[in-house]
């Protein structure tokens, strides 16, 4: 089909770049420090096996038939008494259950944004938000983002500027640049909602994976306002290839979030969703995370390590006090792009920062330090300080 | 929120009226045709239980990590050989797994749909596909369909004078009316996408399941123009909360829904597509359906014998070959809406058909044969006939 058939919102779109990179990663022999993905070691396959065969073999004639827009009701309930002891006071005409939480993005731009409106993103910001809120075709406006995460300054005067019908960032763990919010700018923040009709998205897929440092209140918590939408996930934390997430919002936006879903996928499958309550049921959820916890931590300080004894001067990286990613910019004047091609001949993968800007910054790498084993990164982090030293050399 | 701050696509939008009436049709004591549920016996819990289980322990790895948003490959595999023996010459660039085929409906949508674009639709259609179709704005133009389903004639007339972009039909079993296109007019339906540049969606959800008379080609396999696109799912032939379907057609058409959907939910449940492939690495789907189709042949047959034997001449009904509906029309002067009234304190419940058309017709109900069991066949329908006469007396 020719490409002028194609309706303006998909004409030109090639797909999520990173996806096609991830291609590249997965050629046989390759060390990939490129992906978002969780470690398979985290996954406790005997454990979901046990539970998908005996939700099936109790409850399968409600988990194989049709259920619900909103969610299977066991994972509803379930899922509210533990925001409740996080400190979230809803019911249930607050929550749905999506599709994993990028399901959250798409369906809050579904409802809110027409073309041309103004949605805010943080710079850098997570690539597939960006690719979501194209296909609404509104217009993205960047608010820089500093090792505090959104400067709130800049985001009033870009509210005054452009009235956005949203501002969209990752307050925790930032995906690239893992930078956290801190309490006194989420307050600032919220001063900010209070003051200005916008909806503000907080998209939370790496909440729960903290190593060290200090936990920050939600900001759906903090905001008075009732303006924030809050996305979370059990993508991280049970399993991605479930694709189980969750909505907090209020009730007219949620009720919206849920018609758009129902011509969407009807449904979340529920199999996966029963599978997540189990894991409330039993109590093991907050056990299963600690594990999480403890391998990524010793990941994150072997990796560290491992960039400090292979990495040259000049090249500068934050410290994650948790998420997936280390951060790491080279000198301006440096294309990481180019860094890539000389990586990928030393059997290295990363993913060039330019892909989450909205505007271009080329001199910036993200590196996954969840997925690859620890032989990997000896061998892998030795690899992309070499190809690091052959570019700047 | 005020209904002003959302989104044009989605003010007014109150969800789908039959998910409404469902949640009346669900109060304890009522007897419901009203809506489209696969009966629970059809479901292998036992069977799907063992397989979750098993292909966990054996792939979990990979079943519980991120996956490709084309689709679980044990699953495109199979499903290639599969739909090559029913006379699909397809490769893999031609084939999308989707979260259900409603999601094929909405990510063709998606890709092709500007607002203002024409849709032609048949008219009675299937509800949820109107729904999909106007949040994407589309203008909606109404093609009649008699008792061979769509009428080409007509649908020849509407091209010439709207160049639609897409025309969507459920050409087998079609939902409400459990009409099928008999092979001349869907030969004659493929001269016509040979002279014209539109695409043509096959939604097919109920295909298998024909209980008499001779099944008929896909239009897909008689298309010469390469514009049909086919929606096929797994949630009437096994289950429907595992919410897995698939899309094929032409290949750029198929890339651009790819891309669609990695915005909209990044990849299908893989257990739930494990779970399909399984049921196609142990041949065991074909059985399965047969199993079915005995069972829903038993169920329509009685559900007819006891409407001849409890609905007053006045209402007309087809004789449906396959599918899971009873379509039947009352004289033109009744409503009903009014009826539904009075079978719902009679404790019987079904879908009033003005539900399914785009113009107002006042005059039809849609009964579900699948779901009931017999025991309440005999009581809903002998109740359902009461109320009617007490209408027309």
């Amino acid at each position: 089909m020719e490409e002028s058939r194609f309706a303006k919102r998909m004409q030109g779109m090639k797909g999520n770049a990173i996806r096609e990179l991830l291609s590249v990663s997965q050629q046989p022999g390759m060390i990939s420090f490129a992906g978002g993905l969780p470690s398979a070691e985290t996954f406790d396959k005997e454990t979901v096996a046990e539970i998908a065969s005996e939700v099936l073999i109790q409850d399968g004639d409600k988990i194989l038939q049709y259920g619900s827009t909103e969610g299977y009701a066991p994972l509803r309930e379930e899922l509210i008494k533990y925001l409740q002891k996080d400190g979230f006071n809803i019911s249930h005409e607050n929550l749905l259950i999506t599709s994993g939480a990028q399901q959250g993005i798409d369906l809050v731009a579904k409802a809110i944004v027409n073309p041309g409106d103004v949605v805010v993103v943080e710079s850098p910001s997570y690539l597939a938000a960006l690719q979501i809120f194209k296909t609404y075709e509104a217009k993205l406006v960047v608010v820089p983002s500093d090792e505090n995460g959104m400067v709130v300054e800049e985001l009033e005067n870009v509210i005054k500027k452009h009235n956005p019908k949203i501002v969209y960032s990752v307050p925790t763990f930032q995906n690239p640049s893992s930078v956290t919010m801190p309490l006194n700018r989420r307050k600032e923040l919220c001063k900010l909602l209070d003051k200005n009709e916008v909806v503000f998205i907080e998209d939370n897929p790496y909440g729960d994976l903290r190593y060290s440092g200090e936990d920050q209140p939600k900001i759906y918590n903090l905001d008075k306002s009732n303006q924030t939408l809050y996305l979370g996930t059990f993508s991280k934390i049970i399993s991605p290839g479930l694709r189980v997430g969750f909505a907090v919002g209020e009730k007219d936006l949620i009720t919206k979030m849920r018609i758009g879903k129902q011509g969407t996928d009807v449904q979340t499958t529920t199999l996966a969703q029963a599978i997540i309550a189990e894991y409330f049921k039993r109590n093991i959820l907050d056990e299963h995370i600690e594990s999480i916890k403890d391998l990524y931590r010793k990941k994150r300080d072997y990796f560290l390590k491992k960039m400090d004894e292979f990495f040259p001067k000049e090249v500068k990286w934050n410290y994650p006090e948790g998420g997936l990613f280390v951060w790491a910019e080279l000198p301006e004047e440096y294309d990481t792009k180019k860094l890539f091609e000389i990586a990928i001949s030393k059997k290295v993968a990363f993913v060039p920062g330019q892909s989450f800007f909205v505007n271009d910054k080329k001199n910036c790498l993200r590196l996954n330090f969840s997925n690859a084993t620890f032989e990997e990164m000896d061998q892998g982090i030795e690899s992309l300080g070499k190809a690091i030293k052959e570019m700047i050399k």
